[in-house]
């Protein structure tokens, strides 16, 4: 990011200065490709705060005024609310502006502007597949978008002309952007995000019914605690993202069910010859899927590192390496037993970098070898 | 680990030198818990390499010759193989000998030796609760087993002073013993490890089904990876698991379909209080599951960073901790794009540790808060 960058939008009104709405403003004010941010929020200290965070230039009260000769208008409120929002402020937008949306389903918002949205607007969708484990303007920051993918789902009915210059602000702030229709963006999402995330949520259930609940959390290993850590998610925005992508989610849940039911017909019926195929299918399918998305980040080069458990391995690892003059990009904690030491995985830009640190960590003792 | 303690048993033998039973050897032989570990493997080369690695004493080419003298007798082969070692070994058990194993269900092998095992010999199955992402006696490690929770499931008919060696010589290579019935232990992990599995596997074979696999892979997010890690484990072992702990996975599939049946219906019936209730339940549940299982480790002291995703980062903030004196007991990189940065957790042994951390990184500018 620098400031050297030009003007890609005058002014741009930001309704809604959260988590995402306030890490975008951020960024979009650091990297100066609008001349002014003018922030709207219902709650008026989250409001104070974003001015205070930096997250917009000037605060309005009222979004019809926030608006008001706005080139581009960020739609960052819960998905249920930007109908009305819109509605009320369409009267407001300049011609020609463009309206978009940080929501997490595609298709519902198309579908609600469709009737409400002016004619002499541009109204794309917009998702940045990012986000923390925190929420609030208090945990915005704008490296949450930097690398991320940021979907748009255009209409196909304006022409490209008329939103390019949205795609360049997303570059613009070091996000990828990634351009599908709503339908496609909500069927893709039910797979890799909404499925999952009921798949987990749902063996959270059938834990915690269990009687023995110490044992339970005593005995969940590494296995348990990965596959449900997604199930920490806020319940309003889950609950929003059910009913705003039922149908893509309600095919995708028949599915499962349907495969499920297989596995426990192979376990009851003790097919194990097939059981063994379709774990061994999974698990090829399964390392295909890259440590990091496909063609986003520069691919990084990997060693292992086998560490004992005592207090202080990971920072002196990281001092050896740093002081060798390697930069570690990355560390992962493979999945020994989780948060609980075993051998970490660090990962270099360069290929030199990388034999670099796996020489000066041999010399040390460290049992290590490439990935 | 010291080699200061005294010597628990007179002769190991060891059958089977993959992972497993090397890592287990090794840390026998380091803690210096036994006079000597006799190992035996069907495959000469890993056996060979066990030699090599220091995972036993000396080697046998016959599992019969190995028990022979044996007090402490280690099965460590894969779990549908232990009837018939047994069997063959039987002849040859020392009186009195202990006899384990390591496997991952506890019921199948106490019914399938229930016939087999001498009265004169003590059994008493075992499972040691670790693993690793690797496999084979390349990538064995003593430091595999500490602070993991090993349990024990003795059957209550042989008193606890026969078996009590064994609780010691867990002790004694820095693992926690657990003592519970073979039901209960195989109850208890079809919930927190081979129904997330099922769950995980299934998942991946919805999503290898989609014909964008391209796109697939490209927006398959933190929340998917995390949640589908698992499903890369070895298909061989899987299966067994799930053939020898049928029962208990089967009742557990029939609860998790019901479930998810249930959400099925919330989704497509739109019952959103319903559905924000259920998703509140369990992330209140999942909260309470701890970084790290109970009682086992010492409580950690966490802080969080938002970090830049910018090359080293890691490094440099490990180094300015590790300069200041402060040792870094874990390191988490949070799920905000999974491994492409965003916020990490750092884990700090004493209060004091995680104060002076917090403050030295907060000195050179960084965002960073307790968690």
């Amino acid at each position: 990011m620098s400031g050297s960058r030009s003007r890609l939008f005058g002014r741009v009104a930001l309704l809604g200065t959260g988590l995402m709405g306030g890490s975008l403003g951020m960024a979009i004010r650091e990297c100066t490709l609008a001349e002014e941010v003018v922030g709207y929020d219902r709650d008026s200290e989250t409001l104070a705060t974003a001015l205070e965070r930096g997250a917009v230039d000037r605060i309005s009260n009222c979004p019809e005024k926030a608006v008001e000769g706005a080139e581009l208008v960020i739609l960052a409120v819960p998905i249920k609310l930007c109908g009305k929002l819109v509605e009320s402020c369409a009267p407001h937008f300049m011609p020609g502006a463009v309206i978009t949306d940080l929501g997490s389903t595609k298709q519902f918002l198309v579908e609600e502007l469709s009737g409400i949205i002016p004619d002499d607007v541009i109204y794309i969708g917009g998702h940045p597949m990012t986000g923390s484990e925190e929420s609030g303007i208090e945990a915005a920051d704008p490296a949450l978008l930097e690398n991320a993918i940021y979907v748009l789902t255009p209409d196909g009915s304006k022409p490209e002309e008329q939103w390019r210059r949205l795609v360049h602000l997303i570059e613009g702030i070091g996000a990828q952007p990634l351009i599908i229709s709503p339908a496609e963006h909500d069927r893709i999402v039910a797979l890799v995000s909404h499925l999952p995330h009921l798949a987990a949520v749902t063996l959270v259930k059938v834990a915690a019914e269990n009687e023995k609940k110490e044992m339970v959390q005593t005995l969940a290993a590494g296995g348990f605690r990965d596959t449900t850590r997604i199930a920490m998610g806020n319940p309003e925005v889950w609950r929003d993202i059910c009913s705003t992508n039922r149908e893509a989610i309600s095919v995708l849940l028949t599915r499962y069910l349907h495969e499920l039911e297989n596995m426990r017909r192979m376990i009851e019926d003790g097919m194990e010859e097939e059981m063994a195929a379709t774990l061994d299918r999974a698990r090829s399918f399964r390392r295909r899927i890259p440590f990091r998305s496909r063609g986003i980040l520069p691919e990084l080069f990997d060693i292992i590192v086998l560490v004992k458990d005592t207090p202080g391995t990971i920072g002196r690892i990281a001092s050896i390496v740093g002081e060798a003059g390697f930069n570690i990009a990355e560390v992962e904690i493979l999945h020994v037993r989780e948060e609980e030491g075993g051998s970490i995985r660090l990962g270099f830009r360069q290929k030199e970098q990388r034999d670099g640190a796996l020489a000066v960590l041999k010399e040390q003792g460290y049992r290590v070898h490439r990935r």
